[in-house]
C-alpha cells in the first residue's frame, strides 16, 4: 500500500517536524518500506496501490510512554470530598487515598481489571495512540501485583495496540505491612519482581523516590536486582521534592526519569551523560495544582530528550489524552508545539527502549496516525479536540 | 417512551445534583411528560414502551452558553511562535491575534463557515452538548457579522442541536476603521445590530468590556439599543482588570456576565441582586496563564448562579469539550462537581434566558444526556474521557 498526497512529519533525530510536502509512505506488511516525495516513489514499489489521504498530515503513531491506567475503581468520590472541603485526614478516614485504589485492585479479577482498563485504553486508541506503557503497582502483592501485568499484557491482545510492562512493586508501601519500606523490599517487592520475570511479564522496572515512597537507597536496592536480571529501569523522580532519585536513575542508565519538577541543572547534565530521557507528566501538575514546572531550559541546554505522557492513574492524573497531554506540555510547561510531537513519538519510544517506532522512517513499524489537519502544530493548539482521520497498526487500518 | 433503570440527576433549584436512585423518566413528542422512582410511574403513562439503561446516569442535555465556534481559519501558527519566543508585536507582524481572525472568517463564505465550525460542533455533540451559544464579533463589519450570525442559525438546521445567537459587535474597533471606538459603535456596530435585530438574528446582544476594547459608557449605549429593541444583554467583564462592566450590566438586568476573574464582592452582590449569571470560562483562564481565578466565594455568598461553557475561540481558548471545561472549573476554580454540573446545565440555561431545558423536569424539553458513570461527581473528575452512552435530543435518541 502507499499513502500519496500527504504532509509527513517524519519526526527527526534534532526532534524537529522533518516534513515532507505532498509526500508519500510506502507501507509493506507491517514496516515502512519507503518515506518521501510523493514524485519520488521508486519505480520497483510503484505499482502497489494507492490511498489518497487528500492533502493530510501523517505522524508516527504517538507512544503513552507512562500510565497506571491498569487498576481497580476510580477515585471520583474523593475528588468530590476534597473539592467540599474535606481534609487529607478526612479522606483517608473515609477509605481514599492511594489506599482505596489497592483495595479496589486486589478486589478485582484478572478480567475485571482489563475490562475497566479497556474504555480508557479505547480513548488512547481514538486519538491515534499504538503503543502504550503500563505499570503494576497498586497490588503491593505478590498475586496482585502479577496480575495486574499480565492485564497490562492482555490488553494487546484484546486490541490493536502494543503493550510495554512496567513492574512498579516499589510504589508505596502497602498499609498492612508493618515492617517498614526496606523489609517490604526484601520480602515482597524484589521476591515478586524476580518472579514476574520469571514469567516473562517485565519490560522495565520503575520505582517512586519521594519522601512518601522510598529513599534514593532504597531505590538503589532494587534497581540492583533489575540489573542482574538484566531488565532497564526508570524512575518516578523529583515530582514533589528534590530528593535525588534523578542522579540514581542516571548512575543505572535509567531508560527516562519521570515527572522531574524539582529537578535541578545537574539532574539535567546527568541524564544527558546517561542518555536518559526525561518524561514529563503535566496532567499530573494540573491535577495537583504544582506550580515549580520541570526545568525545560536545562533539558534544552543539555540536549536531554524530552518525552511527555498522560500519567494515566485514578488519584493524581486520570488522564486519557495524549493530545491534550500535548496542549498542557505546552500552556503549562512551555514546551514548543515541535517538542510536543516528539515528547509523544521518537522521544516517547526511546523512554521505553523501542528503536522499530515513533519516527515515519523506512524500516520502522508501520504505526502510524493521519490527521485532519493542515499543520502539525493544531495537534497541540486545540484542547479537547480530536482531528483524527485515520490510525495504521502494523500496516492495517 | 419510558427510560427506566437509571439514576437521575434532575438538577436541583438550589444547583445540587437532585438524585433519583432507580429512577424512570416518561417521554412524549419532545417533552419530559413524567420524572421519578421506577416504581411510581402513573398508570396512565405505564404502557409506553420501555428502554432500560441498565443502571447508568441520567442529567439534562449539556448547554455551552458561551461560544465563538463560528470562525475564520485558526490560530495554531500564532500558538507555536509564541511558544517558539516570539514578542506580541512579530506576532502582529506576522498577521496574528484578533486581526488574523477577522481577516479569515471576512474572506469565509457563509457555506465555508458553518463547515468549519462543524467539527467543533460535533466535538460538544459527542459530549451531551444539546443547546449551544454562538456569538458573532469577528466580522467588525455589516455584513460579515450579519454572516456569522446566519452561520450559527443554520448550524441548527445541519445538526440536531439548538442554537442561541448573540450579537457581539461591540467586540473590538476594527483595525482599518480609524475613527476611534465611540464612532464604530454609531457607524457600524448599532446600525448592524438593527439589521441583525430586523432579521431575527439576535437573542442576545454582548460586548467585551476592557482596556483593549469598550468602556463601561461605551457599552451602555449599545446596551441602551438593545433595551430599545427588547433584546436581553450579557457581557464579557472583569476578565484582565476591574473596569466595572460588572455593575453596567447589572443595571441593564443582564442575563449574565462572563469571565470575570477581577470581579469583586461588590460585583457579585450586584449580579444577585439583578438576577444574572456568573457564566465562568477556565479555559480562557488556562490558555493565558491567569492566575487570578474569578471570585467563587463571593459568588457563592450571595447565591449568584454559577454557569461554566468553553468560550470555544481561535485565541484565547481553542477549547470545545465541556466536560474538560467541567473540570477545569473544579480543578482550577475550585467549583464542587455538584456545581459544575449545574453550571452546564440548569444555569447555562438560565444565561441563555431558556426555561424550558436545563433540568430534568415534567414538562421541560425531552434534551438528555446518558452517561457510563455510576456517579456524576465522575464526569468532573475525568480529565479527556467522554462516557456518553446515549444523547437524547428532542425526545429522539
Ligand atoms: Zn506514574
Ligand atoms: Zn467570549
Amino acid at each position: 500500500m502507499i499513502l500519496t498526497n500527504t504532509t509527513i512529519a517524519t519526526v527527526a533525530p534534532d526532534g524537529t517536524y522533518g516534513l515532507i510536502a505532498n509526500g508519500a509512505v510506502v507501507l509493506s506488511g507491517d514496516r515502512i518500506a519507503w518515506v518521501g516525495a510523493g514524485d519520488e516513489i521508486p519505480a520497483e514499489m510503484a505499482d502497489a496501490p494507492r490511498t489518497d489521504l487528500g492533502g493530510r498530515l501523517t505522524t508516527p503513531g504517538l507512544i503513552d510512554c507512562h500510565t497506571h491506567v491498569v487498576h481497580g475503581g476510580n477515585r471520583a468520590r474523593e475528588f468530590e470530598m476534597r473539592l467540599q472541603g474535606a481534609s487529607y485526614e478526612e479522606i483517608a478516614r473515609a477509605g481514599g487515598g492511594i489506599v482505596s485504589t489497592v483495595s479496589a485492585t486486589r478486589a478485582a479479577s484478572a478480567d475485571e481489571l482489563v475490562a475497566s482498563a479497556l474504555p480508557r485504553v479505547d480513548a488512547l486508541i481514538a486519538e491515534g495512540v499504538t503503543h502504550v506503557e503500563i505499570k503494576s503497582g497498586y497490588g503491593l502483592d505478590c498475586d496482585t501485583e502479577l496480575m495486574m501485568l499480565r492485564a497490562a499484557r492482555d490488553i494487546a491482545n484484546q486490541r490493536p495496540i502494543r503493550v510495554s510492562t512496567t513492574f512498579l512493586g516499589a510504589h508505596a508501601v502497602p498499609k498492612e505491612f508493618d515492617g517498614g519500606a526496606d523489609a517490604y523490599l526484601d520480602e515482597i517487592c524484589i521476591p515478586t519482581l524476580r518472579a514476574a520475570h520469571a514469567e516473562g511479564l517485565v519490560d522495565a522496572v520503575d520505582g517512586f523516590c519521594e519522601g512518601i515512597a522510598f529513599t534514593p537507597e532504597q531505590i538503589a536496592r532494587v534497581f540492583e536486582v533489575a540489573r542482574e536480571l538484566g531488565l532497564p529501569v526508570k524512575l518516578h523522580a523529583e515530582q514533589l521534592s528534590h530528593l535525588g532519585g534523578t542522579q540514581v536513575a542516571a548512575r543505572f542508565g535509567a531508560l527516562s526519569a519521570d515527572h522531574l519538577e524539582y529537578a535541578d541543572e545537574d539532574d539535567a547534565r546527568a541524564l544527558a551523560a546517561a542518555g536518559s530521557v526525561a518524561v514529563l507528566l503535566p496532567g499530573a501538575f494540573y491535577t495537583l495544582h504544582e506550580t515549580q514546572a520541570p526545568p525545560i531550559d536545562a533539558f534544552r541546554r543539555h540536549s536531554v530528550p524530552m518525552a511527555l505522557a498522560t500519567d494515566c492513574n485514578p488519584g493524581t492524573s486520570p488522564l486519557t489524552s495524549l493530545l491534550l497531554t500535548m496542549n498542557m506540555g505546552c500552556t503549562l510547561f512551555g514546551l514548543t508545539p515541535e517538542e510536543a510531537l516528539a515528547g509523544v513519538t521518537r522521544h516517547a519510544a526511546r523512554a521505553l527502549g523501542l528503536t522499530d517506532c515513533g519516527t515515519v522512517t523506512a524500516g520502522a513499524r508501520a504505526d502510524l496516525a493521519v490527521w485532519d489537519v493542515a499543520h502539525p502544530a493544531e495537534l497541540s493548539y486545540r484542547i479537547g479536540f480530536n482531528p483524527l482521520y485515520q490510525r495504521i497498526f502494523g500496516g492495517a487500518a
